[in-house]
Parts: structure tokens; sequence; C-alpha cells
């Protein structure tokens, strides 16, 4: 049941693809917090469909209307609700699809988990969609994050064969003035390519998205069962789609020794720093003050129009399904903004969480 | 605080790595699952330090005294308590450590949490040795989980430029007849010469680990928050030196289309099933009745024989430091058992918490 | 910041006593379970002010719109989020309030709490205007209880003097044909004379409300931290306004020896009973299939019409207030319906809950 | 499986009335709280049997010895761990209990919950005897709150018909130099006649303890579910025997006007103070600075000499019983540190999340 993330902030998510609303219930901001409509909107912007070619074509504009919670523009301490309607609608296109689970959605799983009563259409409640409820969510943390000067930048690195050049100096505004949130020009142009010719064969792609945390106070996550790894990754794993995280050098030190993986201290302008960052700001589970890095693997959409094998859950005969809907052929894309806004959510509630250290 | 993790189950260790006693309480467990000594101590063994030559020569007997929830060999339905005596304790080798924080290990992220009341020798309660109560706890719910079928295994696949060949028909004996953990002789033999050469230098090296889950019934993992993925990595990342994980194609995902990446659905003796195993047994958050396979990423032990760089934290100068103590050369071996008992934990709070979900 | 309830069940509530909506959010609730809007209202009219002459004539319509979780009239296995608009809100009469707190409120801990940014207006999110989600939420959780044969009843027995004869027999319908919710004829005639008494002097009356919970299994309630008694005790107090509660002879029992007060087991019909039930359906904190009894006491409703004395929290000085706005003359009435709603809550948790002790 | 409470402290307790050993793990104190042995030892004294001809004969010394979380006389940030060993098991005398549930205790529902492979020995896991580990616990938290200058105070105020005379100006040292735990002369000479009495009849009474907490600072408590009096509510009702909770005026409010129970507000050497404390310190549940203050009840206890009416639980037969073990006349004496102790933990798990609503 678990819609709920509860800790020192609390977070509920509701609705579904194909329901009247969908939206999310907040609560642990402190009392005072500004609340801005403009910047909740235009995050939600940036992962709502219909904004690019290069995205799925199903129009929502994606508004959050903040029916609790806040008071001439500030948090009053009490639960923050946003809803956000449902507009694009077409249950049609997914009713013949209730009793054909879609290659490598959770259909099958709605089927395993919940029987005859589950919400199938789009994937009812596990659907993409939902995202949207995290990013309203996280939108209004990363205003409460900004107001203690950090920092939190994701974009894509790597789309199929595509990297990006170089990381130096990368902006919000590199991410978003491109259509494929690869901050590097070249790179872009040739993920735009890329994705034409998708969209073209009706095909998809995976990719991985790195995020930078940055003034992130040392001393975040607690020892043991709730590491900063621990917390992030578990909300991380709540996003459709992404199948795989890694912190700082990540799977790249089952290749390296120690002799070329240590992170040397030294002082810097009286603060403590690591000569380099192959544990991405984290030790022992903690943040080390040094920036925090990390990178997670999206998926390809598994919505292709090729048709495919799936099995009849009525009759339990094999049978095959053509997937028509309207998709996005790389989901990474518009995840993006969603790791920002879920990476807020786990960054703020350790800070909350770490008064509770201090005697 | 969190040394505790609270769900269906609840498991809290305790202790340090140059304490009196390590130990864990675990509760959820019903009443009448047989507790076997010998097989909790036979998992003990195998992650007990001084074992072979290949790791480190602390010597720790690591046996486990229940000391309460258990009657005449079946679990009560009460708290089980295991401790494990702390034998092999030599604080003198820390107590010049106190105040220059070893590279790559915890030690900063203390002194910034705990000040000066923080418990530093050996990594007090952030050390690996904290692993030993993980399996304790585990070996008693690998028990619960092999009456219900489920079974367990956990191998080293890569380490440095070594991978094994093929993954078919790998079994336990496979693995811990082994002494370097990689269940294929040949990758064997050739990873105990390299480690054999990491000691000769002083140096380590990193691995990954790859899980195999067989048998888990489909619907396990909670929708959106508490997904498959979210519970195990959650765990996952409480194990020191885990930088990464990846739920079956994972990273390799991201350089793949949807059309080489689609596992499709047929039946199968009355099964469904899928042809490929792309998505790790888990769509959607949630089992879908393959088999669960997932990765993770070890980094190579920190300690190094090598001088490094370091700053004294009282004097907030830059100094060097030389590790001594007695360390592995690859971590990631003793960690084999440590990830299948995480594992089993991940898997049975969540079969007890599927029992919700049922009208 | 817990406007959240977290365990097998989740509950969020949402909004404030003059906000523009107040809501719930419910998950855990199995896929299946038939909810039914005129049910919902049902609950929910017994608990809206306005109804009756002895009630604050404040008025609400108090209708629940449910925006998710819900399918052709059957719980999808998603969270279940209703939403109540609020209709009759008058700012102006709290306005004056801001700076001195009404004696008996939570004003003053709003200001202790939440500081210069706290909503002020009629007890903001501490107001017994909350009650209403927790009616909304709890109107499906008995749908769902219904379906097990287990029932609830709550009714006033006792208020200021005035004591209910005899509690045989006692049906919903007692209870609700009689305005001050006392099902014995001649104390709701007496109570109504009361209340008209006390509306004419501006003046209220506290009472206390027994509760009966029938057909609940054996074996509820979780060993220690989690006793029956435990788990309800705490969603009570979330109560505005009641300041105690005892279950089966309570405080009665400081009185009584333990010859006077065992409760001696017989077999009857094939099941174990007990003679009396002292200990009201609950021993060592777990059900014992004896039906479940408690009363808990609701304090005077604080807002009298009389000038009070408070302190101005802006210039710290002490002032007179005179609370004018529309108030119950006794809360226990409208707080009948309430109890019911948060026991279903409890107890459906628990019986969640339950199966996870079975191997 | 709630033998761990988790919030922002954590408390796991372990054992069983006649398993080898009780204890505790107790986790989110901060690094650099003093723990004093002899502190914790003369709180477990004053709970432990055999101390008083008028308590239980059963011989335990009850002493507490810390395997982990203590450095130095110091915490260290990490779970510390107690340990008690029973001395005086005396299994007999109960395995004839083992399918004659003794009425009024939780045999039979341990035989509900958890069949035939329950802990049936002297109540097993529900046992008066494992509130010792909540002392063990509770001592330490009482060390950390008395840095702060909160001071908590328990006594029983009325044993059967005797009540104290007037509560001015209770100390420890008049608790506990009164074997009765009633802190006024007069009283304690009654009651210790009574409880005479009672040993010589082979019976048992009931009691009310108060409880006044000092000091506490206003703001603590969250709104609505975790409200002040919710959690220690909670906590309270895991302590067996204990069937009642009432705050301030309590169930006297049920009788009480509006106008008879008003806390008017007014300045006293620049705090804001009420006149009466009906409210038992605590508005809206939340502290306003003023004592908090609540009472509960105990029941007698359910071992009495006389032979009752049981059944058996293997042939579902109506038999007799007696229970002779050796049993305190009035569990109320010996809960009273019980009481502080859990208040204790109550009041700093509030302290410590109360810094998560400051932005």
């Amino acid at each position: 049941m678990s819609f709920t993330f509860k800790d020192a902030l609390s977070l509920s998510i509701f609705g579904s693809s194909h329901g009247s609303y969908i939206g999310f219930t907040l609560s642990g901001i402190p009392a005072g917090v500004k609340i801005n409509s403009d910047e909740i909107n235009l995050w939600m912007s940036r992962r709502a469909p219909g904004q690019s070619i290069l995205t799925t074509q199903r129009k929502e504009a994606d508004e959050v209307e903040i029916i609790s919670g806040v008071n001439d523009g500030f948090s009053d301490g009490g639960a923050i609700t946003g809803i956000i309607k449902n507009m694009d609608v077409i249950s049609k296109t997914y009713s013949e699809l209730r009793d054909r689970p879609r290659p490598g959605h959770g259909d099958i799983s709605l089927y395993y988990k919940y029987g005859r009563f589950r919400n199938f259409q789009g994937g009812g409640f596990l659907s993409g969609r939902m995202t949207a409820c995290l990013v309203g969510a996280g939108a209004i943390i990363l205003s409460a994050l900004k107001m203690r000067g950090i920092n939190i930048l994701s974009y894509i690195d790597t789309m199929g064969d595509i990297s990006i050049e170089s990381e130096k100096k990368i902006t919000e505004n590199d991410i978003y003035s491109h259509e494929t949130r690869m901050p590097d020009l070249d790179a872009n142009n040739r993920a735009s390519s890329l994705i034409m010719d998708l969209i073209k064969n009706g095909d998809s792609t995976g990719a991985s998205i790195k995020t930078i945390i940055k003034n992130c106070p040392p001393g975040l996550g607690e020892p043991f069962f709730d590491s900063f790894e621990s917390v992030i990754s578990h909300l991380m794993f709540s996003i459709p789609g992404l199948k795989g995280i890694e912190f700082g050098s990540g799977f790249g030190f089952t290749k390296l020794k120690g002799t070329d993986s240590r992170d040397e201290f030294y002082m810097e302008e009286g603060k403590i720093r690591t000569r380099e960052n192959h544990n991405g700001g984290i030790l022992g589970g903690i943040t080390n003050g040094m920036p925090i890095e990390f990178r997670v693997a999206m998926k390809p959409t598994s919505s292709i129009r090729e048709s495919q094998n799936t099995v009849n859950l009525e009759t339990m005969e094999n049978e095959q399904i053509t997937v028509k809907g309207r998709h996005d052929p790389c989901i990474a894309i518009r995840a993006v903004p969603v790791i920002t806004c879920v990476s807020a959510l786990a960054v703020y509630d350790l800070i909350l969480r770490s008064g509770i250290n201090r005697s």
C-alpha cells in the first residue's frame, strides 16, 4: 500500500493514469517556506507530456492546484495538498488491453497483486504519469533547499551510444534549453536525430541520468539502515522504468584498485576536501561535504509499435498485442526533472532528521 | 539513528568494531520457524574473517549466541536476539588514527555527525564488521524462506578484468568451495592470482556480485514507494563499500532499444513466463514470477598499505597516514554471504506484507 | 508533521478549519471493497454541523468527493482520496483572535510550534473540523469491516450528571434517532434540556462516550508496543477535546480487588468465553474474542460566551477575550460518529497486520 | 511483532519471563549523554521484585549489563544494548499451566496469536517482567532529560478506597521512601495495612498512578496523529495491567461545564501561564508550557490464590485452576518507576522530533 513515504517528511500520492485526478499530500515542511506557484508549474512543465516533438503527444496542462497548507504564499506547517486534473484521458485505447498485459509494463503485476478489481487502464497507479505528483511535491522542496543554498542538477549523460563530452560548468539552462536534456550541444544534436529515427520506427531507447547535488551539508544520512545512499535509492526505485543506480565511481569501482580510487583528504579554505570524488560525496553512508554524484539507468519505453507476444489473462493462451497509445521514444528525457525532485525529497528528509543527532 | 529497520519485520543491530559485543534483535518471524544453530554458524563462517589466505587475518570465531525468541529449536513469535563476542580487538592500532581520518572510510563522517564523543576505533559502528549482525539475522530468515522453497544465490561475477564464463547451473557448492566466491573454476584461479598479487603490493580491488532469487512468488513489492527494487536497494546500501545496484539489464538498458529488450510473455506449464528476463523478474516494482536478478558493485577496500594524504582533525592541517591494521584485499569476497542474507531480509519482509493486500 | 498515520493502513489528512478544502488520502484498503457514497455521506451527516438545534449553527454540507482509488464502486487497491469543500468560512470572526489565544484551545500551541506563519483561523489544522476527514475515511473502512461481520457502536453514556439507565440491546437507530446520542429515551430527554439551558447561558458540558465492538476476531493487537489498547488510544487522542480513555472496567479497576474483577473462562457453543468482561475484550494487549469495550472522556467545548482572560501574543500583556463564533454546547455529540470511525481505522489496521503473524 | 517502537528514538525489547535473558536496544540517543550505571541500577531496583514484603518474592538482581553504545561513560551515538539475566526461573510452576490459561492474563492471547509454538511460561513475552527492559532504557533517557532540566515524578495517588491527602511538594524521596509509593505518610500506612490483608487473603488490588512532568518545553507533540497524548498513551498501554489513562481533569471533564474548566491565560515573570491546569499542560495535542499531568489506572494482579474457572485448551473442556507462583498484591507499586521511565521515552522522542518543525 506504499503510496506513502513517511519519515521526517511524509509524502502520499494518489490517483492513476486515467482517473479524474492525480495529486499529493506533503507534510513536514516547516511553516514559513515560500511557495511559488510559477516555480512549481515550471517544474511541472519540464516533465509534462506534449512539450516537444521528441516526447509523447498526450496533452496535459499538468497545473497543480494547491488546496491546503499554504497561506499568503507561505507554508503554514500543515499538510500541503496539490491536485492535478487528468485532461487527456482516452480509456478506449486501453480497454482492449485489459486481459492482455503489455510486455515490460506493470500490467501483469497489477493482475497478480490486485486480481479482477485491478486498475488496469494505462498502467493504473503504476503508470509513469504518477511521477507528476513527485514533481509537484519536489518543486516545493526545491524552494526550501534553495533557501539553504543547496542546488541539484540532473541531466542525461548517455543515450544509446551517445555520451556528453565534458561535464564542466553545466547549468540548468544548458539542460532545459535542450530538448534531449543532454547539456552538451553536439550530444544534443546527435540524440535528437536518434530520437527522430526511433519515432519513425516506433522504437525507443534507454539512457542514463546523472545528478549532482552541490552544497549539501556534511553529516547527512543515518548510520546503517538509512544511509544517504539507502534513502536516495529507495525513493529513486519508486520511479517507473528506473533499473539501476550508482554513486560516485559506482560500477566503475569493480574494475579499479584501491590505489587508483582513493579519495585523499586535504585542506582548502578551511574546509576538508578530497582530491577526487570517487565516493560521490558519501563515505560510510554519510555525506562528507563533497558534491553528491550519482547516476541512474532508465530503460527504453516498453511500449513499441511492433506487435509483441503476450498471454490472455482470461483464457491463459498465447496472443499477440499491438500497443497503440502515445508513448515516449526515450522516457529518460521526461524523467530528468523527476530525478531532481525526488533527490530533493531525500535530501530534505535527511536534513530534517539530522537535527535529531545533536544533543 | 537508523540501527533499526522496521517494517513487517524489525531488525535492530548493535555494537561496533572494537566494542565488547555486536548483535541483533529480529522480530516479526512467526512462531514455529525451525532455528538451526549449525545453519546460522555456517553462514557466519562464510563471512567470518581469517577463513582463508585471501581475506583479512583478523581472527573472529563469530559464533552467534541466541539469547531470546527461540524455544526447543523453534521461534516462539517473540524477538530473536543474537549476540556475538568481539574477540580479536586491538584498539592500539586505531588509537593513533583518532584525529587522522582514513581516506575512503567513514571516519570523517563519524567526526561530522557525532563530534568528539564519536566511536572512532576501526570505523566504530560504521565498520564492515557490523555486517556479521546482518548475516546472523539473515541466516534465520533463510531458513524461513527455504520452508517456502525460495532459494537465493550470490556470487562474484566480475573482479577487476576477470569475469565468469557462463552462469548456467551455479550451485551453492560452486560458490563456497572457491575461496574467491567466483563459481567458475578458471575465473576462480585467475582471481586467486590477482589477489595474491594485491596482498603482495598492499593493494585491493573492487568486484561485482550477482544475486539470483528463485521461486519468489509473483506480486511481491508494494506500489510506488516500496517497490521490490526500493526495499532491496534500501537494505543493500546499508552494506559498507557497496556503491551501485542494477536489476536485470540495469545499466545495460541505457544502450538498448525497446525492440532489443522486450520481455515477451508466453505460457509454459500453466504459468506465465517471459522469453528473456531483461527486467530481472520485476515489472512496475512488483515481482512477476520470473527469477529475481540483480548485481551490486563493491568498491576496493580503502585500507591500502601505501601512505596517504589526510588531515588532522585537531590541528586542521594536512598530514600523512599509513593504515596498518589487517584488511581484505577484496572486501567483496566476504560480502557475498552478506548480500544473500540481506536479500533474504528484503524478500521475507515483502512476503509478510503481501498478505495485507488480500481482501 | 503527523498528519499521516502509517502502518498497515496509511491515512493522511489535510486542510484546515477555514481553508478551501479539507480531505484525506487512505491507502492499504485491498482491491474489491464496495465503496458506497450514500454510506459515506450518511456518516458525514451524523458528524456535520448544523444538523440539529443542539449543535453549532455553522452550515457545512460536508459531502465527500472521492477523486481517486475507486472504480465502478469498488476500491482498486490504490490510494483513496476524498475532498470536502469548506463552505461556511467566516474568517473575519477569527482575524481579531490572531494574537489573543482562546483559553482551552490549541491557538497557543500553534503559536509555540509554528510562530508567525501559523494558521490561526478557527484553530487552523488543530480544529475539530479536521475530524470530518477521519469520518470520511472511517466510513469506507466501516464498509470493509461490515463485510467481515464486525460491528461498532458508540454512544454517549454520561453527560454532566446524566447517565443512561441500562446498556442492553442498543442499536444504531437508538443512538442516531436521538439528538443527544444518548440511546436511552429518558436520558436523552434530560440531556436535551441540559443542552438547551447551556445554549441559553452560552455555556458547555463534557460527556463520556462508550464504544462496543462486536465480532472482533481474537488475536488482534501486536505484543508490547502495539497492543490493541495502544493502537486505539494513539488514534483516539488525535481527536481534539478527548482527554481520557479506559478499557473495560478502566479506572473502576483501581477500586476493585482481584477477586472482584476476575474474568473466568468457560466454554459456550464451542467458543472460549469469559463470564464477565472487566478487561473489555483485551488481555495482554491482544483481543480474546469477547466484545471490545472502552470509554472516552470529552471535555466541554472551550468556546463559551463569557469574557475570559488571555494574553496578547504581540504585546505580551494580559487582555480579555470574548469568543463569538458558532460553537457546540456539547462537542461530544458530534464526536460520537468520529469515535466509531476512528475505532474502525484501528481495528482494520490490526486485522491487516494480524496476517503477518501466521507462518 | 511490535517489540520495537521506532520514531526519533528506536527501542527494541527482547526476552521473556522465563528465558535466559531479557534486554533492550535503544538508539537515537545523541553522542555525549552521560550514562551512569548506578543511576540505571537505582531505577532497576525500584522496579525489581523481592525488594519489600509488599511485593512478589521472586528474586531478581535485575542488574543491567550495557554491551554496546557507551564509551568511557558517554553515549557514542550508536545503539545502546543492555541485557539482564533472568535468575529465578522456576519453569515447573508454569508447565502445568500450559493448556489452562490463567483468567485475566495474556495466556489465552498467546494461544490465539501464536498457536502451539507459543512461549507460555509465566506469560512469555507478554509478562510484566518485560517492563524491566523499559526501565533500563528509560533510566538512560531520564539522564538525558535531566541535562535539560526536565523532571518526572510518578506516584500512587489512590489504591482501593485510599487516596493521598494533598499533592503539594512531592519529592522523589517522598515516593521511594514509602514501600507503597504513596507519598503521603498517612495514606502509605493505610495502604500498607491493606496490602498485608490482601497478602493474607491471597487477593490483590488495583490502584491509580499520577505523573507530573515539570519544565517540559512548550510546542512538543505533533499535530493530529502524534499528539502528545497520543504518543504517551500509545507507550503507556504497552505496560501490562494498565487499563486507562486521563490527562488533566480527564474523566472529571465529563461532569464539568465549560465555565468551570477554563484554563485562562495570564503573564507571570514573562511567561504565559494558565490559572488552573485542567488540560494537564496540553492543548490541541501540543504542550503549552504548564506541567504535564496525567493519571493511569492499573488493574489488580489477576493471579489470586483462590481456585478459578478456566478451560483446557487441549480438550476444550471446563476446568479449575489454582495459580501458585509468586505474585504482587498490588502490581501498581512496582509499576510506578515503569510509568516514569516510559514517560521519559515519550517526552524525549517528541523533543527530538520537535527540531524538525523549525525552518
